[in-house]
């Protein structure tokens, strides 16, 4: 039986993973009898945002723990992670992806990562897993892909800033829409730009459920 | 064009509303192109728990901004809400519902509403607006039908004790499967246990898409 890894960043599009999509993910490899084990890292949010506001409050709140509101408690810290035993990692999208797996968000070309993502996704590249990355996610694939030397193609949709950063770090971007997805067969790479440029939850749905499967099709081929 | 209302109660299923619940039945309206807004109390949640740990915390979280998450901003205080704009009220599940809507979870058969959700959700029931109620939620339609001498069919899937309630209230529970759903024409009522009974988000996913099935069916004809 296939199992993929999900990573998540906390939970809500401004400051956490984006919590439709990260759903959308789960309800597709479920849909679909895949094993899954979902992780996030055990560290402070960069930030929390109030969602009804959009203004930044004084709290703190550990990516982990908030993770864990989206997977119903079913989560693991990602230091606990073994790349040997899964074919393929997905990675959903909301800015925690940019600012709490990596810094992306505020430094852009000069981005860091939290080491052990970087080292999980950089095993997961290198041993050829099936690598999914939705909205964002695709530009925390650029960097990895980059540091690998590898010339990845990706889509996060059709920003001209981001899809220029992924260019300038040695890959291709692909414009594509929010119900589809972009398959980088030789690098074994799939992405898809969700609320990048969606504007519903359907046809953020339809992209997602289209690279999950091809994800699958992928870790079975 | 249909409208419809979601009621939400946080974000999160020990505290809030159970996440998957509200997007699976935001995916299934959206997938049906019907026109939703979402809407949950501006008020303090009952309490805030890990949902890593099971534990409560000292923390102290508002509804309607933790709603909010869910919803990607897109969400308004239900004071707002006049039921005259709308032709059907989807209540998505998750202990937020008994905890935050009204205290059923810790009164039980003593439980006393918000006032304000109270008012919307009568005033739905009275004027024959079509209600959808999912997961623990039904007991919240029992607890408003009695109010109104209707007696409803309502299921919460097998629970026998929340079953109890449910006909102590004057209705009457059906059991039923997480990928199913139990329709009280007469009433104009539809409910599905989803995660009382359900064992994935696939299941879960199967009985909330035919709840609104029925709902967006039953506001048509």
């Amino acid at each position: 039986m296939s199992k993929i890894a999900v990573i998540l960043a906390g939970c809500g599009h401004a400051d956490g993973s984006e919590i439709q999509e990260a759903i959308l993910t789960l309800l597709a490899l479920s849909k679909r009898d895949i094993d899954v084990e979902v992780f996030a890292p055990n560290i402070e949010q960069m930030h929390v945002i109030n969602h009804l506001t959009g203004k930044t409050t004084s709290e703190n709140r550990n990516v982990l723990v908030e993770a864990a509101r989206i997977a119903r408690g079913d989560i693991q810290d990602i230091n606990k992670a073994n790349i040997n035993e899964f074919d393929a990692v997905v990675l959903p999208g909301g800015f925690g992806a940019a600012k709490n797996l990596c810094n992306y968000a505020t430094e852009g070309l000069d981005c860091k990562f939290n080491p052990v993502v970087e080292d999980f996704l950089i095993a997961g590249m290198k041993n050829n897993k099936v690598m999914g990355f939705i909205c964002i996610a695709p530009v925390l694939g650029a960097f990895i892909a980059n540091k690998l030397n590898i010339k990845a193609k990706l889509t996060i949709g059709n920003d001209k800033t981001t899809a220029g950063h992924i260019e300038q770090l040695g890959n291709k971007h692909i414009e594509c829409k929010a119900s589809d997805c972009v398959v980088d067969k030789k690098n074994n790479i799939v992405s898809t730009p969700a609320y990048m440029v969606g504007r519903s939850i359907s046809e953020v749905s339809e992209g997602i459920d289209k690279l999950v499967g091809k994800v699958v099709k992928m870790v079975k081929s």
